[in-house]
């Protein structure tokens, strides 16, 4: 089955906006194990809009178009839709009312423009937006079934999950169930992750799963994307696989599915009601932002950024005689007493005194403090001041992740000097 | 004239990688006055690429082709351009050449099938690449000229601006340079500054200049595209234009062009020798490490994250009776004197007892300290916990930058309640 996407808008078209929807849509159906064979972008421009429609109704079996359903003159979708599929606009009664009881809801009368959101081609198929007034609808032109979606990413992505995908399964005439399993690590790359699970698809006798990478640099995402007739199929296949990720990417795997590294650590720390201080140096604020997210984490009680040892102890008060794994350690007991947090998370880096090159380096030291007692990692990171720092950041909360989980904190990662 | 973009490569087919590259193709050309009228995305795929590149030679009057120029058997850029030309592929001995000196400086044999990146349509136009291994060329292909380009970003980008665009400049016809002038300001809205600067282009009589925003959230690019004979014409055109931009943006204008928020700021801190310390509340690091970008940034002495007062004490050792101006003021000096810095910053949060909404806000308590005195900015954010952290890290920074440069710090801007 052949599918295209079809981007439409002038600001995808110029560049001012990156097409981020393009990727969205074509990666939840690649991990649905349907292929996306095409992609277009055009303007909000008439005659490029029926050139784009005529050819990609020509090459596909089903198109998806994103962007083009709002109020405006130059949101011109439902019109060329009609146009190409050779039908008039019509008044989507139930649509109309919905828009105008949406505004109502809020106190608004309804812009007289908005009606035009409910203006769809004759004989279309409705397709709910329970989170915007821009609705989709499907119609056919030429061989191909064109699915219509909005431009807004939440109203977009909500269609493409509960509204679009199911459809096209159901139209690419596989009776079929997918489930996409996926795995988060740290300090394994990708070439060494591919080489281990290279076999792993043959667990799957039947070839229904396939194996995927994604890079969200410096974490690395493996997914299983299987296919089956029902859930308890999936169940089945996916088993001896997931077991054997688990058992081949072992301690690095951070956490699963939709599961974060930074809600693993606020997850551990919880269970044992622990709070946590930290000290970071040449991470710039790294590792507290990281654990912070949008700017609230209560069990965070405290961090300090800090250039050198120096301002470090004049800021805190805290002495720290050298720059090593035994200066962490001994940052780390006296954090934790002086800010009364249960845990305390030092992270100190002597860099290169080098300009920034490839071959620019840091040792980075380490230390996590508890009641239970105190663990340092050492570790020579290389690459640029850049990967240097969101190295260090990583595996700082890496060894904070293993630290609370009883995880050994030592184990050697790919992206350091062995 | 019609200019197309054709993006090549499964990876961004299948939306494993967000199509940046596009976005900056395109961009570039807008920001020369040039106008792409159509994009299209294919993978490693013969077939497809066959009937892409005859869809858009029919289509258009220049094509950019994006990807595929590597060593490896799926890389097809170079095959099919000749094939769709009519041409057979032959060696360039020169591109060879340079092939083998750059494996040779470093130590290294080159792979044998890297001389596959020296083949090229017979009779094509030759563009170098200065920092990689896949030189790009051009052919023309029924009615357009296409020209080939890596899709490796950096190489990508060096070529475009060196090699491409004066050649699709030359083509269009138009014997003109062209400019394009930008400001980065915080504080007011696109749809504002849209209004203020709204007559603008009218300054320039032949039409020559173009009016355009960017949104980096929270700050605001604002562009003025010119086109003219020479670069003294633009001098002169573009003279008025820019004092009225500046002229109503005001002291709401961060920096100009390539100058950033964070260089402005340390530029400013240097010429007074001065070095900074900081304590942040609820904004998690992120002034700490937007000041430090990439690890390092001497001038910065020490950030203290917190999430309440009584921790701050404990951890600084300053005290901090009250979440207000006056405790910010307090603090700051305090800080100041503590660090040994000269100019100490302390953003304070207390944000709203309630659940995360768009209606989630927060009063945000700004000092900066220096041996020339204290100055406070107070403001209430709107609009969630993540715009609320990110709008007070923003103006935190530029309160900074005001103070600095001499500036109010309490110009009102368009995100606070007023």
């Amino acid at each position: 089955m052949k599918i295209e996407i079809l981007c439409t808008g002038d600001e995808i078209l110029t560049g001012k906006t990156v097409n981020t929807n393009y990727s969205y849509i074509a990666r939840r159906f690649t991990d649905n194990a349907l292929q996306v064979s095409w992609g277009t972008t055009v303007g909000d421009d008439r005659e490029s809009l029926i050139l784009a429609f005529q050819q990609a109704s020509q090459r596909a079996d089903a198109v998806i178009v994103n962007g083009g359903l709002g109020p405006t003159v130059d949101d011109l979708s439902q019109e060329v839709a009609a146009y190409a599929a050779g039908v008039q606009l019509e008044l989507h009664d139930a649509w109309a009312e919905r828009l105008k009881a949406y505004y109502e809801s809020r106190g608004r009368q309804m812009p007289q423009n908005n009606i035009k959101q409910a203006m769809l081609p004759a004989g279309c198929e409705f397709i709910d937006n329970p989170v915007g007034t821009a609705c989709g609808f499907a119609v056919t032109i030429n061989q191909a079934r064109f699915f219509f979606t909005p431009g807004v990413p939440h109203e977009m992505r909500r269609m493409i999950d509960d509204q679009i995908l199911p459809r096209i399964l159901q139209l690419s005439g596989l009776t079929v169930v997918t489930r996409l399993k996926r795995f988060h690590s740290f300090g394994i790359g990708e070439s060494r992750a591919d080489q281990l699970l290279k076999d792993i698809e043959a667990l799957a006798s039947d070839h229904s799963v396939k194996l995927g990478f994604q890079s969200h640099f410096p974490q690395l995402e493996t997914k299983l994307a299987a296919i089956g007739k029902d859930q308890r199929t999936l169940d089945t296949v996916l088993a001896p696989l997931e077991a054997k990720v688990r058992e081949c990417l072992g301690n690095f795997i951070l956490c699963e599915d939709d599961q974060t590294l930074e809600g693993t650590i606020a997850e551990a720390l919880a269970s044992v009601n622990g709070t946590l201080a930290t000290i970071e140096m040449t991470t710039g604020g790294s590792i507290s932002q990281r654990l912070t997210g949008n700017g609230s984490n209560p069990a965070l009680v405290t961090s300090t950024v800090s250039q050198d040892l120096q301002q470090l102890a004049q800021t805190t008060g805290l002495n720290t005689a050298t720059l090593d794994s035994n200066g962490a350690k001994v940052l780390a007991e006296a954090l934790r007493t002086r800010s009364g947090a249960s845990h305390a998370l030092v992270s100190l880096m002597a860099p290169d005194d080098a300009d920034d090159s490839r071959n620019f380096g840091a040792d980075v030291f380490i230390a996590i403090a508890s009641p239970t007692g105190t663990k340092v990692r050492t570790s020579r990171l290389i690459g640029g001041r850049k990967w240097v720092a969101m190295g260090a950041t990583e595996l700082s909360l890496d060894c904070l992740r293993r630290y609370l989980l009883g995880l050994p904190v030592d184990e050697k990662i790919d992206f350091e000097q062995h």
